[in-house]
Order: C-alpha cells, then structure tokens, then sequence
C-alpha cells in the first residue's frame, strides 16, 4: 500500500536508495518452469545503465545483478525472484549542497513534507536509479511473453526538446546514444550538438518517448478501472519525470469526427489504429501504441530560487553527475513498464477466463 | 482483481450494465461520523445527468439514488456504504441491429473475445452510464475532504473538436451545456451550432476537458508506483473514451528546458506550476492540474466497415439514444475520480505517516 | 482494506446492516458462461434462514435473492453480479434496552470504542444476519467449482455443548434442525429438550461444527502466507461467534508422534488424513477437513455485569429474537466459506500455475 | 497474490529457499522516523536460531542480518526496508534421498503437484527456515508498537507431546530450550530425557504454543472478513506444522453457557478474558490470547510408506538435520506472527478512523 509494489499477481515489489548498500526487488507470481539466468536479464539492464554516452550522467554502475531464490536448476519454481544490484559508485560528497535545500522541479521539497525525513544522496529513493530493479524484473516478463505469444516491446525517442525525430525502422535505435529510430546520420548529429550545448550552459531538455508491444494477446484488461489503457497510463506516468501520456491517436483525438477515429475492421483485421490497439479498455490484438511525455531533469546547473528547510529564500544550483536528458534512458524503461503491464493483465485473464491467445 | 474496485483504502466497488435492472456501488473505508443524505450525493449525480440538453443522449435517468447501508442517523458508521440507482428507461429494441456486429471504435468487439460472452444492451457494462455510481460515491469523498481541508474540486470543457474555449471563470460552467468555463454568449452559439450539425450528420467529436482541485493536503502520493500523478493517470485514462492524460505542464514539457520547467519557489509558495501540483509523484499542496483529452463517441449513424461475429464483412450504421460528444458529460466524472484519488491518498497518509494537513 | 472484502480473485464485497433496509454483496471475478439463476441460490439461502424452528431465531425472514447485474440471458458475463436482500422484519425496539449499555462477549463495546458511533439496531453490521450474503456467493463458486472438479461440501454439528453428536452420514443432516448427521433419534430428542431447557432459562450454549469438501483439485494454496489451511483459519475464524480452528487432526496433533501423524502414501492414494488434506499449506486431493469452536451467543437473557457509554455499571438483560445456539446455523455458513477459499484459490492457481484438475 | 506477503499495510514480502545463496524479506509502509539498527534485529532472529540447544536441528547458521535500505542515519525513511540474511551452511547432499520421493507428511507431495517443479534442497521454500525474515520484520513492528503504546508480545510452549507445561512466568521461557514459562527444573529435565529419547528413536512430537500480547490497542480489527481474531488465525496457521489455532476459551467454548462465556464488565475493566481479547473482531484492550497446535516434524528416521514422482511404492527414511520438534522454535515465531498482525491493523486503523490509543 506504500506504493513500492508494482503488478498485482505478477509483483514487483523494489527496494532500495540511490546511494544506499544495493537496490533490487523481489519478482513474485512468476510461472513456473521458465528456463532463466542472469544472462537473460542482464542485457536489459546493460541498455539502460548509466555512463553509456557522454549524453547521459558519467556514474559508473556496472549494475551485474545476482538471482538470490526462485530459480532452481536454471528454471523458475514459481517462487519468489529476489534479484540484487549492489551500488558502487556513490559518491555522495557531490549531492552536500542539496541537503539543506529543495532544488526546483524535484522531489525533494515533496518527500521531506510527507515524511519529515528524507535521504537526500543522489536523490535517495526518488532517483531513476531505482528504475533499475523494475527492467531487471520485466526481463523475465519479456521473456515469458515471448515464449508464450512470440510479444515484442519496442521503443523509441521521437524528439528531443524541439526536434522531431522520424521513425524509421526499430533496428536503428541501437545504432546512436538517443534510442531514435533513425538512420539520418545529419539527425543524430543535431542530437548530439543539442546536447552538447545543453551541457555546456548547464540546462536540461525534455523529450518524447514512443513504445509499442506486437503479437499481444487478445481480452487482456479489466473493463472498469483496471482497463488495459488505464494500467500503462499509470505505468508510464509512474516513470520518473513523465507529465503526459498518449494511447493511440491521443491528444489528436480531441479535434477528430466519430467517423474518422472508430478504427474500421475488415475479416483481415483493422485498418487503422487510432486505438492504439485497446478497446474499453480491453487489448484488441492490434499493436498497441503508447506515446509518453518526459520533462527536462531537474537537477541542472542554471541557478533558480528556492527555499531551505527552514523557509528562507535561497539560489540553487545543482552540480554533480545528472542526466541532462532524462529522456534517453527512459526507452528501456518505458518497455519495461508496458511489459510488466501486459505480463500481469495475461495472469488475470487466465485466472477469470482461462488462457488466452493471439488473435 | 477483475477491476470493478477503485481506490485501496477508500474502495468503490461496482455493479451494473446500463440495460439491466439497477446499477450502484458500495463504498468502504469511508471514516465514520460523516453526516451524510441523499441531499450530499443527487446534486452530483445531476450534473451528469442524461437528457438534460439537446446534445447529449435523450436517455430520460432520473438517476436517483438510494442509500442501503452504512449510515445511521444522519451519519456514517464505519461500514460499507451501499448505492443503488434503478434503471428506468432501458429500450434495448434501440440495440437490436448491433447484437451480431461490433462497432469500429467500440468495446464490443473486445468484449466478446475476452469473455466469450456480451450483454449488448447499451452496451452493457462498457456503457457510460457505469460512471453514475462513481460520481455518487465521489460525493461523500468531496463532502468530507471539503470538511476537514477545504479541498474543492472543479472541471471545464476547454476545447471541442477544434474549437478552443479560453478559461474565464469556473464560475460559467453551470451557465451553458458544455461546462465551459466561458461567459462568451457567441462562443457558446459556436458551440451550439456545431453540435447541432454533427447531430444532423450522424457523426460525433473529441473534447478536452480540465479538472482541477485546489486546498490539497501536501504529501499526497505513494513515491515509486503508486505516485499521485500516476493514479490520477490511472483514473482519467479509465474514464470512458480517455486517450490521453497531461498532469501540469504535460507535453509542453517536452520542448521545456529544466531552467523553464522547475518551478522556483519563495518564502511565500511556489512562482509558477508546471508540476500540476505534484513532484516526485506527490503532493506539494499547489493546485492539482490535470488535463484529458477524450476521443469522439463510436456509436455513430455514419456507416462503417466491420465485421459480425462470424468474422462476415458487414457495413455498421447505430442509431439510438447517444451522446455525439461524450467529452460533454465527461467533467463532473473527471472532478469526481480525482477527488477519489485523493481521498484514498489522503488514507494511505494517514495509515504510514499519520495526519495530513494543508501546507 | 476495511474487511468488507472476502477473497482476493473471486471477490465477495458485502454490505448491510441486521435493520437496514437491504443486505447484499457484489460478487467479482466470476468466470463467465456460467448459467445461473435466482434457483441456484435461493436454496442455500434457505438452508441458514431465521425461524425454521423452535431453536433459532424467530425472526421472519423470507431471504428472497435478487440478482442486479453480471448475468444476462442466464449466464454470467465475467462482470460483477450484485446480489440483494431486502430485509422485512426489523423489529427495532427489541433492542431499546441495548442502544445505551454494552452486552458481556458481544461486539457492541469493540465498536463503540473503534468508530465512536454504532448502529445498535439487531447488532447493526455485527449481526450473523450479515452471513447471508456469503451464502448466496458461495452458491455459486460451489455450482462452477461442482461442474469443473466435482466439488461438494458438506458440513454438521459434532457437538451441542457437552453433548457428542456421532457421525454417520450427510443424509441425515437435513432430517433435524441441528444439521446432525445422525439418525438416532434418541439423541436428537434429547438435543431438543436441552435447547428447550436453555431456552426456558434464557441462556445460550456452544457447538462444534465440522466441514469437508471432497474432489478438491491438488495443488491449491499459496506456499508461504496465504497457505491454503491460513486462509480455511482466516474464514472460519471470521464467522461470528467462531472461537478456534482445526485442520485435519488439529490439536490431537499436540501429543501424536511423526511416525504416526504423517499420512503414508501408496500408489492408489493416502492411508490416513491427519493432514485434512492439506501440506505445506497446499492440497493433496484428499478430503478437506476442517472443525471449528462456536461460542454462545452473547445475547441472553440471564442478567449479567457490564457498563454503559459513559461507563457506569449496570445489570444487562437482553430481551428480543436470538439464536440460543448460534452454532446451529452455523453449519451453511462454514460450508459456503469454505467453497468461497476454494474458489478463489482455484483462480489463484490458474493464474500463476494455468490449470487445475483432480488428482 | 501468489502469497508471499504478509500484512495489508506493513507489509513483509519474503524470499528464498532453504539451501539457496540468501533469504530475506522488504518491508513497506513502516512509518518514518523510528530508530532502527541491526541491534533491534539480532536478538530476535537469535531467539529462534538453529543449533542452539541439541533438541533442535544442528544447523549453524549465524543468521546474521544486513539492512539494505529504508534507514538513513539511523531511522527509518518511510521507504523499503530491505533485509538480507545469506545462508551458510547449506549440505544439500543431506537430502539426496528426497529428491525422487515424497515424505508422508511434508510439502514434497504437495509443491510437486503444484508447480510441477520443487527445490528439493532442505525442503526449499516450505522449509521453516523461511521464517527469518519474518522475525526480523516483526522485530520493526514490535519496537514501533512498544514505544508507541508499550504492547509487549510473549509466547511460551505450553504443552510437549502429553506432558503439560504450566505456566509459572514469562521470565522463565529464556532459562530453559523450550520457551517453557516454568522453573520448575525437575519438569524440565523430564522434557529434556523425553526429547533424548526421541531422538534416539528417529521420531519427533507435536507441542502446543500459547502466545499474548499485552498493552494493546482498542478498537484494532476489521469487523467483516479481517477481524483481528480471523487475522490471526491466518497468521498463526501460517506458521509451518500448525494444525490448530484458538482464541481466549477456545474450543472450551463449545461447552460453555452465554451466561459462564460472556466476560463480564465493571467501571474497572473486565472480570474474565473468555474472548482472549477480541469482541466481534475488534480488539477489547485486554491481553490478547492465542493458543495454536504444532504437528511433529515430517522428516524422520523412522521408515515410512511412500512414493517416488513415477508413482511407485518406496519406503521412505529421512536423513538429515531437522528438528525433532519444531514445535519448540515455533514461539518466537508465533509472537512475530502477532506483532506484524497487530502492526498491520494499528495502521488500517488509523488509515480510516484516525489515531488509536490504548484503553
């Protein structure tokens, strides 16, 4: 009920701070029998660490994670996964300056009201290291999905502050530090220059992350609350500095006639995907389509009025190691988190309706 | 599970199918000692009344509601507040032609491949109706969050199709059909006319619609999944036909640097509100601002391709009783699931952290 | 979270208060496609109804169900189906004498102290009226559990204060008012004359009920807490009046060797069941056995001491409608509890496991 | 949902097996602000080591604990606390005989049919080993609880195989092997041979635990379903090898008149506690009484009937270290079982009503 369980028959409970011992979580309602090592989670983890590029924070966190119970001879038992991350490079010297203070836009001035204490290193629970345990756990939904549905998850930037970045084809995001699905060598340079000067001036930039799961079941969602929609909107608004979040056409919907949006559906399937593949809140079998909003990182070098503890006027300025971007390490997490949605919506309709199936 | 329970803490659970023969809800956790008539809860359900303009369903709902439990002398006890509201005006003859297709756009289709099974009078349950019990028990959420912080809540239509309608005074809202929050007599006539040739047409529109809430506890919001914003994102996006949800600033984010988007803060509160009211998913005791944008109705006389259940290719045309934008009657259920969010926020305080209160 | 809630996947949400005007529940998660109608509860409801004989309650009673939702054309649609009893014989003033003073071993003084408001009417939420409900959930978790697995439950009375109810068949159970099985008709008159002894002194007595559920499929419960006996201890305790709890050999267990409580097995099954069908918290196959404490009722008419709200000492007497042997009724309610944890842990295990079936 | 959790509110989710790398547990939603070191730990993860006396098993496990989150300086943040305990000395050779058969009487039979999948090693996950962690989270729950309101938790073994312990003082239950509440040394020297002798034999007992909380909360419990007294039976018959749980007079109950069972109240307090504490599911303020049944050890040398995973007949003799009654470390145990009930229900207390306090 405090918030830091995810799922509700496939759990992610997380534990863990940005500077404290080790992070991790521990997976429950996991199936039984799924073939599973450290190499099936550790690639995930990889692609969203820190210290990849020079456009993200240079902490170095190898972030190897160990399989501490529910895996017996290679294969899950059905019982809890516990996976642990030990914290190696905390160097929480850097975070003294914001101990007294509340950096605007951040999480500091909220958790210090609501608990009257609050661990102030490197953001203490509030930081998007804490993201970590959460793509180590969808690694085995992934994979169960996968084996189960032959379900795919795939995200992409599609712009960075100002600049859009047209989709091209998934294969590229792996090929620039901006998981943008583009092969526009001229593009990725604007990125990067972007960036570059951002960092230079000490300020941060917001971005637009699109993800998208194929060869997704048929009925998964719950019809009232628990609607599919409802799930990855509170998934995704969940993730650290998302402020918006789009199902299929979205915000283009306001303006569209019912005539235009009610998605046509032939005997070969549907012809558009206004819906981003959710009806009544109920997956339809077409792709389903997320768009999601990430405002710029807080914790930026320009300095901004502020507050101290005690209520007195102070000037801010954060240094130490930040993503000037948060949204690029977001992709992988955005996966991630419509994953685990999917993976725990599959469970639910097995216990009510018996399996289920691609359309 | 089957997600017919909103909230943790302050549960309501739902029942009911527009067609059949009552629908209501019961409502646990509500603190006792509340004084608490039927005179706190029609008010509410009026506002979202059917059949009270020419631009929304001509259903005729009285809507009354009925209180079976948990009050005794004029007040709550404690236990499960029960609400029953029974349907009057069922013509399900209005349905005959949509039993054996579904609607493009519509949850019919998902319906019948998650469960096997529909009820398609009206819809059954994905039907709008489903959101009169909310709103009732969302009444007693406000009553008593009003009481003991002075928390108010208010919504507004602020664009319909492409029309934009400039803020001026919640006050207006009660003054026009549209809840639009505009004294501007053309712009309402604007509004008017173009509802009234949509209806002509057969065709329906999207809308955006605002909802705000003001004197709101600080320290709200559970910090890593159950974040405020995300359960707020949660709730919209289960509305019927939500695609997409902005908290704050929301997608304009994007575009934002960090030394724009932080909002500084003074001795005296804070100088601007691109949070919306919430960081690091909780409350800062700013106005929460959400946004929602709500796509056109699919049950529309424009005829479209689809399929019948045997997969046959069919043209679909529904007539009926239907609202052409369901953006219209969309605000008082928007305001009423966001004061249930934080009346269960404000119990999940209370559990951890122990009493609440306005910064 | 308020415990109004029974089950976690197969849901039973009750409402009501013993003189409000209705008691009900919404029932959730029920799979869908099974047929059901008002003749498939009814009779259950029967079976624990008020005043069919001289030692129970006389209150008069009809219980006469109906279904608000969930169901359409005679089967259910996987959407929550509501269940309500309108209550016809309230009787208030019975209780005048006990709205003031609190009755020795009954509930009034725990829940004045909880909420500082009580409804005192009947017990108000405290009254085993409340049971019903539950029994007409668990009718129908018992008709879908009956045609996939074959389940039945039955249950008796073992023991009527000091008196030891032998077992001999089920068959009997339903042949006199104390849910015997026997048909030794000696002993049920001297049941009877006891009843009607304590009855002419206005005291109440204890009972012993035992409960079975035979074709269980294997493998139900959760290994760890939600254990299948835990959740049996958890149900049974919840009943009213219910004072301890066996599984299997219980508290015999106490003084038996390992050699001798372990149940050996052989290829065509167990030889014993001390384990009542249960190890390690999971089902054999074998038959659930489950016995169960029932205090006596708290209201009587011997006087005794107590205090009033403002805690000055007084004599209480209640007058009014009570069952001198709570036990008696208690026979249903164990039954349907029992198919309600059954139920749900069926769902349970599909979700995580996929299906169930007999051993 | 996979049962793994413990509590609604202050929660403790578990994990690990018996012979993997580590075992440990989160807790969520401990309130901010409390104090917390290893040195609050230890003593109880001691009281219930292994190899502490030679009547239970020889296992040398340190059980030493790590704290790996929710403490910062000191006290606790309101974050997850993450608790880590690396098993030493695991000898899974011991079990080799296990792995292909079932022993009468043990989880074997039942995880295999479940998951279809066992950790064989120590039993795996339904080792008793596995409640550590729950000790270790209850030690938390215990020292909120006691400076809060001075609750205080006792347990004592009352009863081993035939031979009655009487109770003499708490302060003697840490003189003795057994938690036995006597310092009457005659009586243990006679538990002492009778467990020798056992051992000699290859046998093992069953053993009754009395357990009691004191300075406990009024108005504790949910009055429906999650009555504190249906809560703790569920803890309780949680606990590995309980086959039986009572409240106050238990199945005592079943012979006594309304008149001799309801305690009877004075301006003072009560005169008798027949209720062990609890009133209609709700704490009364007196001492809190439970008494469970433990079953003896399934793993013997005395050779039983059994069979292999193929079905076929085989003798079965278990090797090993294992407790010859697990009855004896089971005490502190059942006092961490009623620490995290009563701390679970303190803040679903003041989740809806507010603040508790003690009578």
């Amino acid at each position: 009920m405090s918030g830091n369980t995810f799922g509700s028959l496939f759990t992610v409970t997380t534990f863990g701070e940005s500077h404290g011992p080790a992070i991790g979580c521990i997976v429950d309602g996991c199936p039984p029998g799924l073939e599973l090592s450290i190499e099936d989670i550790q690639p995930d983890l990889d692609r969203r660490r820190p210290g990849t590029s020079r456009h993200v924070t240079q902490r170095q966190e190898p972030d190897t994670v160990e399989i501490l119970s529910g895996v017996y001879e290679g294969k899950t038992t059905g019982t809890p996964i516990a996976l642990m991350i030990r914290n190696q490079d905390q160097r929480s010297k850097d975070y003294g300056n914001i101990v007294e203070t509340f950096r605007p836009g951040h999480a500091d001035f909220a958790y210090w009201h609501k608990y009257g204490i609050r661990d102030p290193r490197g953001g203490g629970r509030s930081s998007a290291r804490l993201t970590a345990p959460v793509v180590a756990a969808a690694a085995i939904a992934k994979k169960w999905l996968f084996q189960k549905f032959g379900t795919t998850f795939n995200g992409a930037m599609t712009q960075l502050g100002e600049i859009a970045i047209p989709f091209e084809s998934w294969a590229h995001t792996s090929e620039n530090p901006f998981f943008a699905a583009t092969s526009d060598a001229a593009l990725i340079a604007r990125l990067e220059d972007f960036m570059d000067q951002l960092r230079r001036v000490g300020d941060s930039i917001g971005a637009r992350i699109d993800v998208v799961a194929n060869n997704v079941p048929v009925g998964l969602g719950e019809p009232i609350y628990d609607k599919l929609d409802a799930e990855i909107a509170y998934a995704m608004m969940g993730i650290n500095a998302v402020k918006g979040v789009e199902i299929g056409a979205g915000f283009a919907s306001i303006s569209q006639r019912g005539s235009e949006h009610g998605d046509e559906i032939t005997s070969t399937g549907f012809l558009t995907n206004n819906s981003g593949g959710i009806l009544g809140g109920i997956s339809t079998g077409q792709e389903i389509r997320v768009s999601m909003a990430i405002k710029p990182t807080s914790s930026i070098r320009v300095p901004k009025q502020s507050i101290d503890k005690q209520g007195n006027s102070v000037m801010v300025e954060t240094f130490g190691r930040h993503d000037p971007c948060v949204g690029i390490r977001a992709t992988p997490i955005a996966e991630a988190m419509l994953a685990l949605v999917l993976m725990d919506h599959v469970l639910r309709h097995r216990a009510q309706c018996g399996d289920v199936s691609v359309a």
